[in-house]
């Protein structure tokens, strides 16, 4: 079985502070030519902060692009040649103010293959210290300490609808539970 | 507390087949001034049409952005007015050959928040029916009859890295237990 899309040409659309887009001009299996829109990201890695009561350290804030405060966990693109896991303790700690004491890495995925090429790193982070965290200055957030079992129900009713966090609260379900 | 990013001015990018590309100027809570660069989607639907028996009727496809075959539940783009039923039910025949009688709508969800407006319409397909599927010609696709419960260990194993399909999974194995 031969899925391969060869590319046959590529357009550099846009280079961004973040993403860039190019445009692949594709010979598909059948010997047809399609193009594909790609969205190239540096990827990024989400982490599950949960304390000893089973509390998930939560964020709240503003996302442009759909123009609603979202409920997430604290997530982040990938600087320059920087490791996921030093890239998740920081990114928690900017958020949230807490160092993951205990960082477990779970699983890694893809957010949207269909058009980009964004990968994310996901972990679960326990023993949770306060740290002087020095917040970001430019981020505007709002903490918030959810149960877990109550994030879920969160989920099913809609008020949780960031699939990355809704991958990491399943997850986190599964692996408490001794089935991950 | 007001996180609100107002639009000073957009500028338009890019015009594809699928994806437009905006660059927003907006002036943050703190008064300050930054960019937003947005992926424009016309939205997305996907289903886990599960048997009787608890397989789940997964799709192998490639994914020109991430140059890999990935395994992954049946979904689509929304056509211009097309209502998501009618796609689920359209991208289910389509890609595998099936029709649900029933088919039940779950959630919603962003896949990406970050940097793109997709919103994506999870369905559950159940009563499956081979029907005379008119298949696209232009996919390329194989279909794989996978139980839940293995699917749920491609997850963990690293076999299974699409978000929407992690997703779809996790919600049919609470819905099956009645937790959902």
């Amino acid at each position: 079985m031969d899925f391969f899309e060869a590319t046959i040409n590529t357009k550099n659309i846009f280079s961004g502070k973040i993403l860039k887009l190019r445009v692949d001009e594709v010979k598909l299996p059948n010997g047809k030519v399609s193009t594909r829109e790609i969205v190239e990201h540096p990827g990024a890695v989400a982490i599950v902060p949960i304390d000893d009561d089973e509390n998930v350290i939560m964020i709240k804030q503003y996302r442009k692009p759909v123009e609603e405060v979202l409920l997430e966990i604290p997530a982040g693109k990938l600087e320059k040649n920087e490791d996921i896991k030093t890239c998740a303790q920081r990114e928690l700690l900017e958020e949230t103010g807490f160092k993951a004491e205990k960082l477990l890495h779970i699983i890694d995925f893809y957010t949207t293959p269909g058009f980009s090429n964004e990968k994310m790193s996901l972990f679960l982070g326990q023993n949770l210290k306060k740290a002087q965290g020095k917040a970001d200055e430019d981020e505007f957030i709002k903490i918030e300490k959810i149960p877990l079992s109550k994030a879920l129900k969160m989920v099913h009713n809609g008020e949780i609808k960031d699939a990355k966090t809704i991958v990491g609260l399943f997850i986190t379900y599964m692996y408490l539970k001794g089935e991950f």
